[in-house]
């Protein structure tokens, strides 16, 4: 495939969207970031599941799932290895205004970036971390979603420059420990697995949600709390998730050195088939 | 001039934009919603000035105002009466991921809607609000801004389709009553006008600082402050700035009718001028 990512728009090969789509005005869409191997999209049910429970919330018309699943095809055709980013957004107005045309539908965006292979030294080592300045605001309503609405993301990685600084860690406005900029965030005490509730800030990710799942199927404990930052001083592990890079042990925030913690090679080791596409997602 | 907008993109007509722009994919930008009549954008310093703040505070390249100048004029050659909306972003990027290129530059959409003549009847009678359901976030960082991360309000506009309702206003997170979802708020209470303190969400409207000025130049006490539902309950006075209508006075909350009072309609009285584009802003 070439270096350059390609783009569908409803379906259609071309990269020039209009300038009156909502997405662009109000950041009034979703989205989802899709590994791809072997030609096939990973985690493609638990991807279109959430990307249909976030229309619902938002009251946007969830385009049907045949059309994704047939774009998708067309995108992975004879490219193995890619990642795939579907947005969909409210569509094109004609009319200034918050207030979205009540036949208001709804318009497909499918991006496909290469994806270099994994830096194994770097899976396997675990990665360093900050605590960034920036905090989270608070909303229920779009708590968990993943939706356009990123500058607080963009923030907080403007907050630091140094390539050996892998993620920062955010805070919501109230003083609970979330989640990483583009990460979910668990953490190890007492050989309890804990990861940060998502009710008022904070996005649901695929990878937490199947990290949670083999945790269950592995026999930890696992909780979903807020967590402090009492929390991550006391950890005696603590990992992020992603969905194209999995479990990443983190080996040192501000302060402290971490070694890889048997929860988290344990849950490596568990999700390894599943990363490699050779089975599906725990039920 | 058409009934439908008209688009520029970085000087270029046409209404296509990269589907990798930062903008779509983050919000990663500004607007501004400018007035213009007889051919000339009002209050086009102001507007100026607050973009350039706020590219300052996002890091965001500003684009050079003479170009802006330049581009505004020839979407206003022969339209003496429409409304721009300029929208700044930090471009295309063939990479994902929150960090932007340290060579990113900004693109600039410049977008021309028809503007209606007002409706004399409603500016005078004053409008009926609501109390929106959805809160605020809260965040420091973004607060002030008119950025494009705009859900909180498309969803509080969603709250509603009676016609005869103008506007919900909306409290923060933390229970401060800050503005309306597309206007700013004052209340006046014992003859003191009052507007929301704006360091933790909302957006300072260019029409809010118009009238804080006048307010100023007409001898009315005058403050910032968190405002809270039972400065609403006491207020003698309400009404919403936008930089399209002015002030509206509000005439209906949920429980009470009100009048236009005496501040109200010396404050419009005031303004009358500078909305006909006959005076420019208070100093």
């Amino acid at each position: 495939m070439s270096a350059t990512p390609e783009a569908w728009i409803d379906g259609r090969r071309g990269a020039q969207l209009s300038v009156f789509d909502r997405g662009l005005h109000y950041g009034d869409g979703l989205f989802e970031t899709i590994a791809c191997l072997n030609g096939r999209p990973r985690l493609l049910e638990r991807h279109l599941g959430r990307l249909a429970a976030g229309c619902a919330r938002l009251a946007l018309p969830a385009p049907p799932r045949a059309l994704i699943e047939a774009e998708i095809a067309t995108a992975l055709k004879d490219t193995p290895r890619a990642v795939l980013k579907l947005i969909v957004t409210r569509g094109a107005a004609a009319v200034r205004g918050y207030a979205a045309a009540p036949e208001a539908g709804s318009t497909r965006i499918l991006l496909r970036y290469p994806w270099a292979p994994e830096d194994a030294g770097e899976a396997e080592a675990g990665v360093r971390v900050r605590v960034a300045a920036l905090r989270l605001g608070e909303n229920p309503h779009l708590a968990g979603l993943k939706h356009l609405n990123r500058l607080e993301q963009v923030l907080a990685r403007r907050e630091w420059s140094d390539p050996a600084i892998a993620e920062a860690l955010l805070y919501s406005a109230s003083g609970a420990l979330i989640s990483g900029t583009m990460s979910n965030l668990f953490l190890v005490h007492g050989g309890v697995l804990a990861t940060a509730r998502l009710e008022r800030c904070g996005v649901a990710g695929i990878m937490r949600g199947v990290v949670g799942g083999l945790a269950c199927e592995c026999g930890i404990d696992f909780q979903e709390r807020r967590l402090t930052a009492e929390d991550l001083q006391h950890a005696e592990e603590i990992f992020l998730t992603n969905a194209l890079t999995g479990i990443r042990a983190v080996r040192e925030v501000p302060g402290r050195t971490l070694g890889i913690g048997p929860v988290t090679h344990r849950l490596q080791q568990a999700l390894a088939p599943l990363l490699r596409g050779e089975r599906g997602a725990p039920g």
